[in-house]
């Protein structure tokens, strides 16, 4: 199936923005009963993942989590200033690919689909492709 | 292919268990010749990765280096107090995408697959869906 | 579609390789119009990443930062003593899935596709397989 793409804005240098709804739409629009659907980041210093959702701060500790382990500073070279951020999005990775089944994505009780900002804010792009089952 | 679920029980607060047969025994069980194997985990405080199986050191040794980079304790907010492994389960990553070539996994020589348990003991559920070539 | 490899050698312990290159041709190579394809790491102390590729201190910085978050000694049980490589193997990931349109790699505009040696120098691999749409 042609690929496509969901537009996002960021509002913080780091932040988690829940995407599942949007990924869901997409799998209903297409029609898709069965398959999976790929997800994947195209940027540098952001990337995509599936974490808890209903507590929105487990998200909270988890940016505080990362803004712990990679530090912001460290005699970095890039002269961006925005090392850690690309840091975190190798730690993070970028593509995701989540299975379909009846027409719905499959994802435990408590999962939801994060969008991870590490360099915000700025506008943002997902690309996502769907392979449907053969039959 | 339809998707199935592998079951396991944990025994620790954080433990790497080899499901490497499991998932063998599974592409043996549905006779896919060529293909992949999606493997998704469908927990938050937990995740699926690949590593070396030959040594155990090599188990202790990944889970020490976590619980020494992600801090128990890091003044979070998350009231169940277990934030540091849902971290985990981000820098770990919740799916893998495995090759099946001539009726078997592709893993090199060391490679097994493990069920990374950040959260224990607890009952614990792997989601699989095998895209078979269409040849 | 059978699955190929990339061959490799690192020349230092810690280094990230640009294989986007590579990768385009054997898209190029195999006339795959549209689909996916996998790239996969067979070794345990290696991973596969994408990140920026434009300015070169991207890499040292985020190797800078493995070697910071990685402790290279902590008390380590393994006897090959490379045991943060294997840890920094987890963080990183060792399979990709990149999409494929129009013939060619679906990346961002800073996007390369990167090989990362964690205890080199070796010769290494890396295992490639093309899921092409059906149509």
């Amino acid at each position: 199936m042609v690929p496509g793409q969901l537009k996002l804005s960021t509002t913080s240098r780091m932040e988690m923005i829940d995407i599942t709804d949007e990924v869901e739409h997409i799998v209903q629009s297409e029609s898709v009963s069965s398959g999976v659907i790929q997800l994947f980041n195209p940027h540098t210093t952001a990337g995509l993942t599936i974490n808890e959702g209903a507590d929105p701060d487990v998200c909270r500790d988890i940016l505080k989590g990362l803004a712990h382990i990679v530090p912001r500073d460290l005699g970095y070279r890039h002269a961006e200033g925005n090392s850690a951020a690309h840091i975190m999005t190798l730690l993070t990775g970028g593509a995701l690919t989540v299975l379909i089944e009846n027409g719905k994505i499959l994802l435990g009780t408590w999962q939801k689909i994060f969008f991870c900002e590490f360099d915000g804010p700025r506008a943002r792009t997902v690309r996502w492709k769907i392979v449907a089952d053969s039959r």
